[in-house]
């Protein structure tokens, strides 16, 4: 085995190009072996991985400088310089992120994990490197779906003016995620079929030069294209043509649902983790979704690259037709169009992960709220259940979208409460309206009736006195438990569900006062910025003492949930000692 | 005259070519009569005289649909239909702003301010459209210089699968507020160059169809042009050459300073308001860096196409060379650059406007602060006393910035402050700093020798009981304002200036527990999210009171600083009747 004894770059510079195939060969089935067991990104590695090897033998990394968009194709790459272990045994699978880690390894300079910023911090490095006045290569890798994201373009159009080495390979397998939206697209197509020689052309119309390989999964072709460019002086894209989930059947096939997996059999492509049959968010947010876009055709339902997180699989975006909208990896294009759509008279439902909304705060702020306009905002994967990688944490959307005006801010904690607040935002015409939608599926069992229309006006659930709590969405029930276990005590908590993030209930949290020495709040969110901040500020001159409940502002990484919960002290257990300590 | 006696687009049909050109000569006198008394944005306007005639010739506004990029260009919309007094009557100046407006008329659809995004919110109004069964145009209207922002590639991207009427109509002036920056202006000039025929198109390249106007200021050619294109079923971008300043000999000369004017002599072109010799934080923060450049070869100064904001003149851009970078409208591609030159062994600072930072959220957040890429940030306008319109706040930029990890906020009080900041930040390798640059240049007579790596100690500068005052940034002036008064009244109060805006100094605040009864905050942002908040909640479940001043989470336009602060209590003598009250 060839893999195996690769102490880094140079032993690959060493092999023949039937060694290199070998090895490729074995690459794939390292990742096969990982990801059947750990899940992570298929796609975007199985069709890296002769492009990498031939990286890393033109050219002489980490001197010469690779940037990985988005990073989750850098498998191959971790492979390479010495972390291979961790894709051949099962014991070092933790010792490494799905993302470049500069952590790990002098290869990787950034950690990244949001699409579309490779260029620009190759640019970075290639300014620095001229400014130091010395000579290596910075290579960019960027995939066609980030292409659309507005900051590559951004990096692309800059790109030129460097007047110096800085190589751009695109990876073009035709496919996003899910399938490419845009007219770029359009021209990448007309690139392959004339072999790159179509005179309009998106990169030279950026003023890049530009190298066409028809098969970027031919080790010989991508080494000696790759070559040709080393050291070049001039900003310089390579297109390459891959195929995505190259060497395993299943995932050539269905390149969408093959993107990403969970633990599965290799032989029948099968997930070996049983779901049972509970609907989570995403398939109940579709189905309420597709009804009502059956009643209001003016409803669009837009996502920017990631529909599964609505639900919307292929057949459910067929089913909805010109009502869903895929703009593509283009989050602040997706709130503009929201804007618009709702000023046009129609009805824009924008679904959205927690991390990536903050693509798009400015859009927000100006072309939605400024401009008052009902769009209605799905926030997904809001929580410290949430994706778990540093680059994709949920738990800083309150900060960054509870404090821009006009928007209104809602956290439902049960499904009741989800459908009231979509029916109330989407079918009403006075606000921007966001709902954080939770992470697991909880029924109250009974309609919630509650009218949102009249905002910032919070629920008590059960009135007590001496202590209140004021649980937030999801951890309502962290407030429940609370409540019951400070019963136990004798002592008679007031339990509100607030449902409001963007603005406290003045009127309910001032006649607090009268039989209230502390009131608590839990969110799960970060603290700094967050929603119990408020509160501690309107009872900042007051007899009323407060706890906020939250999480400390730091970027967590690979963590477990219940750690972070313990650390901020968040426990049923832990709360109750507090107030207890503090009565 | 013409101008006077229209009501509206109707009467604008029914003239002939000769009268449009008179018109066109009334409408750039109505413009200087108002430029030079009220100021405002210029260049644009007066290259946009015949083709706004043209564009209300041809459509029907307000059936169909115009939306003007940053909006700073709709001086000639606006008075068209009816809105002309403000141009031509002094007495009017104030009915209207300097951007559209649809408080102001129906032929208005958005408020706009940050450019890139017409495009994109031209394709929600005609994806409404299309979904409702109607039939108009929608036009959108971008300038070049907006072209390198990422949101308008995203737009024009997706523009294209539209498949219906959107017509798009390219302002190329071959100006940005200064230069262009890009290798997409390469792409222009070779169409202007060749009558837009060269095969290589970047509007192409997107998927839209394409059509080329030599003479923008030419209402013939652009009626003629736009009636081709009127009623089309194919997004199309008309690219049209105007010339920014037309008609007026200063302006057409220098292109750059006449992009927004103050009032003026319109005679000779000079500045009727006397600023005196006074510096500001503009000259200042450009000697500094000058000179910085000077001594380290590798530092770089990054902007995104607004050089004025930290003084760099043209004259000041050649002496930095190729150290300053100008990015063009792009400041997401600017953020990332800057963690990308960091990590690259160079020093990056980059001055950007507070109201434009939040144009980036996301790759501070990412490309920067979870890389801890030691990249300085200064944050310009960023107050109450900044800019007055509603697109361009500057009190958002505490909660923005403030609540991201790792980012080391900092807020200068003084001229002293802010050079001994701007020292730390940039000879350090720790952490992402920005400094909150203040709106009036303060010198405090003597150095300040703080040690700055030293995060979150606030500095204690009189002591005193009962009541502590912490005063931040450029409202620590408020701050000793309130501390004498209150000693007029025999209350000692501490007075603490804080500097750090992104952590608490918990040893200092425990400290005051012992003798203070009240703690109180002053900042110049909005409260939620602030960083007062941060103070209320530390102090949540002790004995000592908080009252936090900043700004009610509004969003505010056109006011007079002194009501808002009035408004907000935040006037030395309300906030000594307040801490009177409490204590």
């Amino acid at each position: 085995m060839y893999l195996e004894k690769i102490n880094g770059p140079a032993d690959v510079k060493k092999m023949d190009i039937d060694s290199l195939n070998e090895l490729a060969s074995e690459m794939r089935d390292a990742l096969l072996h990982r990801l059947s067991i750990h899940g992570g990104h298929f796609g975007p590695n199985f069709g890296m991985v002769e492009a990498t090897i031939a990286m890393h033998y033109v050219f002489n990394s980490p001197i010469d400088q690779f940037v990985f968009d988005v990073s989750h194709q850098t498998y191959c790459h971790k492979m390479l310089p010495a972390r291979q272990n961790s894709y051949l045994y099962k014991e070092n699978f933790d010792d490494i992120s799905g993302y470049s880690n500069p952590k790990e390894s002098d290869h990787d300079f950034f950690e990244i994990g949001h699409t579309s910023t490779s260029v620009s911090l190759a640019c970075g490095l290639a300014k620095a490197r001229d400014v130091k006045g010395k000579n290596y290569n910075v290579v960019a890798v960027i995939g066609d779906g980030s292409l659309s994201g507005g900051e590559a373009l951004e990096g692309l159009d800059f790109a030129s003016e460097l007047e110096s080495n800085i190589i751009i390979i695109v990876n073009d397998n035709d496919m996003s995620i899910a399938e490419n939206h845009g007219g770029l697209y359009q021209n990448l197509k007309l690139l392959r079929e004339t072999n790159g020689k179509a005179e309009c052309n998106l990169f030279k119309s950026m003023g890049l030069d530009y190298k066409f390989v028809a098969d970027g999964n031919n080790i010989e072709e991508m080494i000696s294209a790759l070559k040709e460019v080393k050291d070049t002086t001039k900003p310089t894209v390579v297109h390459i043509v891959t195929e995505k989930g190259k060497g395993y059947a299943l995932a050539e096939k269905n390149k969408e649902a093959w993107h990403w997996c969970m633990p599965f059999d290799p032989k029948t492509g099968k997930s070996t983790i049983d779901f049972g049959d509970a609907k989570d968010y995403g398939e109940i947010t579709c189905e309420m979704l597709l009804d009502k876009m059956k009643e209001d055709k003016t409803l669009l339902t837009i996502t920017s690259a990631t529909p599964a997180v609505m639900g919307f699989t292929k057949d459910k975006r067929d089913l909805a037709g010109k009502q869903f909208v895929d703009v593509g990896i283009a989050e602040e294009h997706a709130v503009a169009l929201a804007s618009g759509i709702a000023t046009g008279g129609g009805n824009a439902v924008y679904g959205v992960y927690s991390t990536f909304i903050q693509r798009t705060y400015d859009q927000i702020s100006q072309d939605v709220c400024i401009n008052n306009s009902p769009v209605t905002f799905l926030v997904f994967c809001a929580s410290i259940y949430g994706m778990n990688d540093v680059t994709h944490l949920g738990i800083y959307d309150i900060p960054m979208l509870s404090n821009i005006p006009n928007l209104v801010y809602l956290a439902p904690t049960t499904l009741e409460d989800y459908k009231a607040m979509v029916d109330y935002a989407t079918t009403q015409n006075e606000h921007p309206v966001a709902i954080r939608v939770p992470y697991d599926v909880f029924e109250a069992g009974k309609p919630q009736t509650k009218d949102f229309s009249k905002l910032n006006k919070y629920e008590v659930v059960s009135e007590g006195n001496d202590v209140a709590i004021i649980a937030l969405g999801s951890f309502f029930g962290i407030g429940e438990k609370v409540k019951e276990m400070l019963a136990d005590s004798n002592i008679n908590a007031t339990l509100i569900n607030p449902y409001f993030i963007t603005g406290t209930d003045d009127v309910l949290l001032e006649s607090l006062k009268d039989n209230h020495k502390l009131v608590i709040t839990i969110e799960d969110g970060v603290l700094d910025g967050g929603f119990g901040e408020k509160i501690s500020r309107f009872y900042g001159n007051t007899n009323v003492n407060t706890i906020n409940y939250g999480y400390k502002k730091e970027f967590l990484d690979r963590y477990n949930p219940e750690d972070i919960l313990r650390e901020n002290r968040i426990t049923p257990e832990q709360i109750v000692e507090d107030i207890k300590n503090s009565l």
